[in-house]
């Protein structure tokens, strides 16, 4: 048992990311030797901390937009057609309660409440009028009792770094904040596992394992921000599941609070235990509807000892989904990553952010990342595999990077995808699963079917996932061209018995898609055990299930 | 798409196993060189097929019992305080509406349904009239529906190895077996994910896969017998949970039939999908209770192309948790299993079974596999592993198998370990799941709470994975020693937040003590699911969930 205070993130941190969706100058950022980081490490100080999953509209684009107050997000309430359920309004009386519970932890303050009501994405914006930070599983109990004596709804938030508009209420739901719940509970060297507070920070959970010889066994792009509560209750998937796995295998205990107060102490910190039902599973995915998740035990795996990536090039989708094949089997247990990006996806990252591809144009190009625990065996198995892979035609070029500044260089090819895409126009974006051999049709169909109605129509993603990242470009917001895209994508999807959220979730945005991939019987029992485990509704309402008609 | 045939396994072949707990002379089962197979593979012709997870009686000891019907199991309803719930008792026009769904397979031949009664263990005996063997999911669907019509209670079966009496019924229920449905309905060889029907026996999967250049996720003793729909019910464990992880971060999806009849299709193919609550998790390990399995879809590792074991001496349980530390170290993903046992298991090994252990006494002994997509890097890694581990001082003796025979003998000395228990008197099993470094704890407590009561006090099992297999045994049934035992080592398991049930699930036997490894609070949410999903209670009754006060 070492009990470690993980450094607490303030919530001031989190300030307003102006101009989303506005096309705006691009500032030039080259690709300066020696000088590359991750997207989080280039951000300028005034950029927001947030960052989303993947997705586009990094600080090239974002910093030289205005102030937010110029640029101010539509309340939720009149951009969409939501209504208000019949939930109690917060009194004062409710007020003095919370006070009671959490002394000096109520925030009322208006500029503190803005970032807790919008979502990073900008898309979204509650009117809440209060914000809690409890730092104790009771605490969060006794809040919940009192709402739900008082019928009163409520929001719970992490880091704020959803894509689904998931974490921010839709009206005046009281936010219940993580933010201080932020202390690791203990670690085991031996078995590596871990239990800390919700509130902990992803990166900085990595970063009190590092030194122990252990890694998160998960990584994604909002790593700086995004909570290990906001994690699991989004199942989160990211840059590793090829790896290690998903958070329904790698998660070995819960502490949740249910919607009437009652806590569920399932912080098991077992690899096996077969006593009943999983109970944790309903938790993990449900994005808070059915309980605030309030502490997470989580399985660590051993930090690899060495990292290598190759970029490559392909001549077809059928080459890459080859070159998958033969990585697996040549690479086998050393496979990190792969993922695939077509040359449009090279072409705009070198148009809008200047960096160069070291590899001859291609249609399409793959990311593979080895990590092991000995570096020679690891480059020997990728040099082989490179060997086979251009010898049999597999790969037309590609070049490997030996150290973490040049990896680090790769991967940005990869990562700031999103960010030139930003550039590029208003985006039209997509998360979609599809078994992996149909993975690149959907992209050609959209090509097809949009014509010059769009400016770019691009996809990459991490294939070794069967995950694509769909994007489509235009000048400006266009309706035609987004009925020429919903619900044709939904529905190209669901022939394919694809997902129509591989990893984002359903949130608010996509709650009414859920039918596209899962059937009315499966639906029927969702809101089955929302109904039995938050009879009032007052958990994260409007979220994940669709409206009823 | 790869449809496949796989070859059925009829139940026939489930012959009643007899004599378990009698003590007898043992066979002398010698190490002949180049002879050594699995337990499967060495079981007589006549012996039954039906092998149990991880568990004693080997066949040595029951190729030598007399006919089942001297050793006639009592009825569960005789042997233990449980009362019929007021079913409905199945009638002649039940029989005919069973006829007209799956014509020519309603089983009332009683030989047939002796082995659909009797679990393998011979611990419990249900008395059902009639064993139905539906062949598609609708043919299931029709038979739930007529059975909730009419308020009949069912008990799915699959290859009937459950080790808690969870997969026979306990009165007259109806057994739904899954025998016949054994299709593989689709394989694709980019992803490794594999659909097939519910039935399918888990080493003719592997046999599948094989060929194809992949393994399955899971491997157990019980392999040539159990159905991949009862691994998943059961949520199995097993050897390879170390490597590839549990089987809730495996399985992609499942279809289910509910209580009323309703099919549920979750057979999702994708590795991510967050559209909504993931119902699949509830069915994983929930023994049948909540719905029966009729189709799995899993993901598979590509097939190791290099396996090497090897055996070492520890001087102390210290030692051993330093060297499994070491070993996740040096070996990295190269590890695949880490098996401890103590010196007893090892002079119980050879004195019953006659197998030498080839390396030198010790208090402890630990078994290493490593799975790797390379020979000579994985030897290179286990050689300086070994190295390191020798200089040190954290083993003392080792010995490594470079060949598959080899690897096999020494995997025989920690696989027949059970089967040695079981020649040595009367077994009191128990399968618990501990804080790693707590593992060995509760061995020298039993040892000296019961000092010469009992005969020997042996432990052993999956230590990567926390996971204890504790065994005493006594020359006889000892009511006195089992109260000695129970509540105790359940107690023990609890005040270190452990599992009294890594593995093996609640099922019958073990109902009852879940309250030792979950809360209240779960207990009774366990109980509103079930609720929830068979109102009536008919699905697999008097399992899982503790008896009503």
């Amino acid at each position: 048992m070492v009990p470690y205070l993980v450094r607490r993130w303030p919530a001031w941190c989190f300030g307003t990311s102006p101009g989303w969706w506005r096309k705006g100058p691009c500032e030039a950022l080259v690709w300066p030797a020696g000088a590359l980081g991750s997207e989080e490490q280039r951000r300028p100080a005034s950029a927001p901390r947030a960052w989303g999953v993947g997705v586009a509209a990094g600080p090239a684009c974002r910093a030289h937009s205005s102030s937010a107050g110029a640029h101010r997000v539509p309340l939720t309430q009149e951009r969409y057609p939501v209504r208000r359920l019949p939930f109690s309004v917060v009194s004062e009386e409710d007020l003095a309660a919370f006070e009671r519970i959490v002394p000096g932890r109520v925030i009322t303050d208006p500029e503190e409440l803005e970032t807790a009501n919008v979502d990073w994405l900008r898309t979204v914006r509650g009117c809440s009028q209060v914000l809690l930070k409890p730092r104790t599983t009771e605490e969060v109990s006794h809040i919940l009792r009192h709402c739900h004596d008082r019928n009163v709804a409520v929001t719970p938030q992490g880091g704020n770094t959803g894509m689904v508009g998931g974490s921010v209420p839709v009206f005046d739901e009281v936010v219940i904040s993580t933010a201080l719940m932020n202390q690791v509970i203990s670690f085991h060297s031996v078995s590596g596992i871990l239990v800390c507070q919700a509130g902990c920070i992803l990166e900085e959970l990595s970063q009190y394992l590092e030194p122990r010889g252990f890694a998160m066994p998960l990584d994604l792009g909002a790593k700086g921000s995004c909570h290990i509560g906001g994690n699991v209750a989004t199942n989160a998937g990211g840059l590793r599941l090829l790896r290690y796995g998903s958070l329904r295998g790698t998660v070995l205990g819960l502490e949740v609070v249910l919607a009437d107060g009652t806590i569920l102490d399932l912080l098991s910190s077992l690899r096996k235990d077969n006593t009943g039902y999983d109970l944790k599973q309903l938790f993990i995915g449900s994005e808070g509807t059915l309980g605030v998740i309030t502490a997470v035990s989580i399985l660590c795996p051993p930090k690899p000892e060495a990292v290598s990536v190759a970029l490559l090039g392909c001549a077809g989708f059928a080459e890459i989904l080859q070159t998958f094949g033969t990585c697996r089997r040549m690479l086998g247990e050393t496979l990190s990553a792969f993922e695939f990006m077509d040359a449009e996806c090279v072409q705009l990252v070198g148009h809008h952010l200047h960096l160069a591809c070291p590899v001859q144009e291609s249609p399409f190009y793959v990311l593979i990342e080895t990590s092991g625990s000995n570096a020679g065996h690891d480059g020997e198995k990728l040099g082989s595999f490179l060997e086979h892979a251009l010898a049999s035609g597999l790969v037309t070029d590609g070049t490997v990077a030996s150290d973490q500044r040049k990896a680090k260089a790769l991967w940005a090819l990869r990562e700031r995808i999103s960010e030139a895409l930003s550039c590029d126009g208003y985006v039209y974006k997509y998360d979609i699963s599809l078994p992996v051999e149909r993975l690149y049709d959907l992209v050609m169909d959209l090509r097809a079917r949009l014509g010059a109605s769009a400016k770019h129509v691009v996809g990459y993603g991490h294939l070794g996932d069967g995950n694509l990242h769909l994007n489509v470009t235009s000048e400006a917001f266009s309706p035609t061209l987004l009925g020429a895209l919903e619900p044709h994508v939904y529905a190209w999807t669901a022939r394919q018995r694809g997902s129509v959220s591989a990893e984002h979730g359903l949130g608010f945005q996509k709650k009414n898609v859920i039918g596209y991939s899962k059937p009315p019987q499966a639906v029927d029992l969702m809101r089955a055990l929302k109904a039995m485990l938050d009879p009032k509704g007052l958990l994260n309402p409007y979220k994940t299930l669709p409206s009823q008609a």
